[in-house]
């Protein structure tokens, strides 16, 4: 499969519209658009995941009870506050987000998806809020893709979109996506928002297959600071503008559909990682040899959440005696004497024991800015890749408080 | 039970004697002590707990099999280098130390502990260790607590030791211990070393016992980064010089050596989290109204473990929209709607939402060196405490780079 990188994000496939509006949601003085808006000109079917968390942000359950009964076909989103511990009210702003912009639309209230990032115990300022939505619909535009991924971002210092085209079946299809990311980012999905468009002719049990297996080899392969958020969710809406058949579940054609979202979704993940809160380093972790899926997971999840290990990334240190510690703990079936660590394929631990490649080596590696680090636990076949960063000072300093945004709510 | 505190640590009940030497086992021109003895003049039971990473250090298995054939009277051990990862010559190395001293003092190389604590990965310096260990046994004196105390000293900023006395079915004993802590403290034993002593006449089914629960209320109850160490030790010896009838399992004399040990413990374990590298705060987690301990235990460690709640801590916010999100992702059985969270008894969050304490006084709290918040889950009668500290920026800036000591070993 080759995949074509186009102009653009979610309003690249045909048949897709976005914009957005400034609410002044975190702060009344602040210029910068927080409410988003993707349409589809024609009817979808949609497929979606959200966070795993047992506490759900109230756009997350308002969104799924929607997907239950109907197929989306626009999302509203906003950014600057999570509508997350609001209680009743926090379910009826949400659902007022939906119905004001349905009812500008001209479609039900179901099918409009809602999703809020940002801090999270406050309710949503409906009354800056509200004036907006109803406007919202009259900013669509098909060249609104940078609006809706700039719109979405908080903690992101650049917005993040994609767009490719491939052929399938013979027909040229496209996929287009934004996502933010920034913070509370850790596998089994972030504190992350991710919409994807495309004009393919899907059935929705293909789409909804393909989304969960892109969505495990992508956004559950990150993480930044092992914090998983209340608010996740990746939506994905296919409007078949492309024409043709429609692609069904078990064909090639849905594979390669698959693969061609999973590449978008990757490139957004990475995307996520590379922009995580204060960070130096982009870490691919590859773990090896694994007795299962299982254990390659939990090896690479203790290191990418080990705190020890992720100082030592941000002090160029090649510690591998960090990283061992943290296989130990992670309650993978291992054996120490088996264990290798290499740094873009130099050992830095060999059978459990310093390995002779010199330091200073294994130094030049950890110093880039980005680099992979394999480990083979020689005990089975099964591997996991990981993308994850390390953690600053700066990090710490920069989440110490939210207070501004508490004192600017009239809460101080 | 009262406890009165008496000066000194393990050298405090009768018939123990401690002493330290200087190997530079770090850096050739540190002058500290890095090699310490404790011996009882009399035959101990013994008893202990130690890590449960399946990567353990050399001394870990060394002295967990000394165990199995004989009852401990003397641990010698070494701070500035784990033994961990280093093979059979670790191994080897372990051995030698506790042979040395053993043919020193006369008695059996199994009935000598070993420790280590100190960076993971490199051959213990035996050249500069093995001359100063035939001379260890002759710096033994009965006023050798701190000498110890000091020696296990690693990133620790002071020596944690304490004494005290009660008395045990009409009979004075004492309890005399020493930890080092500071890095790699979590749950389920830390980067930490502890040895305690006692001249009560117990038997050996009893002290185990006492051992293993007392553990579990104090060291395996605090958290500073969630990493958790390949050398974690907690030694126990118990000579009977206090005379009287044995102290056998199931009588109220041994709970009551239980609670005397378990309040030393935690007193040394509340000292290791308060040392904890470059922290600012002490803070005590008391989940209630958990549907099982487990349950409990669970959403205590995900808030102590989260970087986004310890970064708050860090700032005096009190955060409590990063603490319910932590309790969504433990993996407890929870309700959103039922949470209740604390900070010194005034309500933060109640029922899942903002809660009306004004958030002025709730920063006040959080401004503080030390203080309590309380989860209460309402879902049943199960509670947890926990003692953890914040993450500041100075944390990961202290933990960047152990190269020092790579370049130190002539490894750079």
């Amino acid at each position: 499969m080759t995949y074509k990188k186009i102009k653009g994000g979610v309003c690249a496939p045909k048949g897709f519209l976005g914009g957005a509006v400034s609410c002044g949601i975190k702060n009344l003085k602040d210029p910068r658009t927080d409410l988003a808006l993707v349409y589809s000109e024609r009817p979808c079917v949609s497929a979606g995941t959200f966070t795993t968390n047992r506490v759900k942000a109230a756009p997350v359950k308002v969104t799924q009870a929607h997907m239950r009964a109907e197929e989306l076909r626009a999302i509203v989103a906003n950014s600057g506050n999570a509508n997350a511990c609001t209680g009743v009210r926090g379910i009826e702003d949400a659902r007022t987000m939906a119905k004001t912009v349905a009812k500008e639309l001209g479609i039900k209230q179901r099918e409009v998806g809602v999703c809020s990032t940002g801090v999270i115990g406050l309710p949503l300022p409906m009354d800056r809020i509200a004036p907006q939505l109803s406007e919202l619909p009259s900013h669509l535009d098909s060249k609104g893709s940078a609006a809706v991924a700039k719109a979405i971002m908080t903690s992101d210092t650049t917005m993040k979109q994609v767009a490719i085209t491939t052929e399938i079946d013979g027909r040229k299809i496209r996929i287009g996506a934004c996502a933010k990311g920034a913070g509370m980012i850790c596998p089994s999905m972030a504190t992350m928002l991710c919409f994807v468009t495309t004009d393919a002719n899907v059935s929705k049990v293909c789409l909804q297959k393909n989304v969960l297996e892109a969505v495990e080899t992508s956004f559950n392969r990150i993480c930044i600071d092992g914090d998983m958020s209340t608010n996740d969710t990746v939506l994905v809406l296919a409007n078949g503008a492309a024409g043709g058949k429609t692609i069904a579940r078990g064909s090639k054609a849905c594979r390669q559909l698959r693969d061609a979202l999973q590449h978008v979704l990757l490139k957004l993940a990475k995307a996520c990682v590379k922009d995580g809160e204060r960070i130096t380093k982009f870490v691919t972790l590859q773990v090896r040899g694994a007795r299962t899926y299982l254990d390659a997971k939990k090896v690479a999840e203790a290191i990418a959440q080990s705190a020890l290990v992720k100082s030592s990334w941000n002090g160029n240190d090649p510690n591998w005696g960090r990283i061992i510690h943290a296989i130990g703990y992670s309650r993978a079936r291992i054996r120490e004497e088996f264990i290798d660590i290499s740094y873009e394929g130099k050992l830095a631990c060999e059978g459990g024991l310093m390995a002779k490649t010199p330091v200073k080596t294994l130094r030049d590696i950890a110093a880039k800015d980005q680099f992979t680090i394999t480990i083979d636990l020689h005990q089975g076949k099964a591997d996991y890749a990981l993308y994850t960063s390390d953690i600053s000072p700066e990090y710490i300093d920069f989440n110490r408080s939210e207070y501004a945004y508490w004192k600017n709510a009239g809460l101080g």
